[in-house]
């Protein structure tokens, strides 16, 4: 569920090297693509930095269906999200909570670091 | 060209304030967005790494066609990754040279950043 991230027994790993370090394989090229994939789109990405943003770095849909959507289509796309790794959530009382866990964000900025060999 | 980049006369400036830092508007969502969907390919990412981490961060159509796929595909792909702002090409002779741009990269990295406020 978390595709840039593999559990290493203490903690988790990054799935690929900074773009920058060597070319991808084909298979961190198909774990990294899809991350990359579920933020592109618009309104799946307000969605990601409403949730990302929030204080604690969570939101209840409740928080940020500000994006001219429907309610479903809201749902749909926070799935999207859930299933490309980026989003966690957990059921609260009434409503569900989304979170984006700091690792996979690190593990993101990490790709797109610059190698200094690549300067 | 580069549409997360927006020239302010001395340089270049981001787009769009880190993911984190507050909700996207939809202008910063659509402009963002079509970043991630050019990397959401797996052939354009390992293109895109290629080109990355080649050399001096530029590299030539011959350097990096080592990705399963045809010549003309190859092609296809690259010139989407130019359509995004993610690579600039020049010809040299009888090849043309793709180059990412390290500002970009860093524009895109900086997007990816934690925002304190959200840790």
């Amino acid at each position: 569920m978390l595709p840039l991230l593999e559990p290493d027994g203490q903690g988790v790993t990054p799935c690929c090297p900074p773009l920058t370090e060597r070319p991808f394989t084909a298979d961190e090229a198909e774990t990294a693509a899809r991350m990359f994939k579920a933020l592109g789109d618009p309104v799946r990405l307000r969605l990601f930095s409403a949730v990302a943003s929030h204080e604690g770095g969570e939101a209840c849909v409740c928080d940020i269906s500000d994006v001219g959507v429907s309610q479903p289509t809201v749902s749909h796309h926070l799935k999207k999200l859930k299933e490309a790794g980026l989003l966690t959530s957990e059921r609260r009382g009434t409503w569900v909570y989304y979170r984006v866990e700091p690792s996979v964000l690190a593990a993101m900025g990490k790709l797109l670091t610059m190698a200094p060999t690549a300067a």
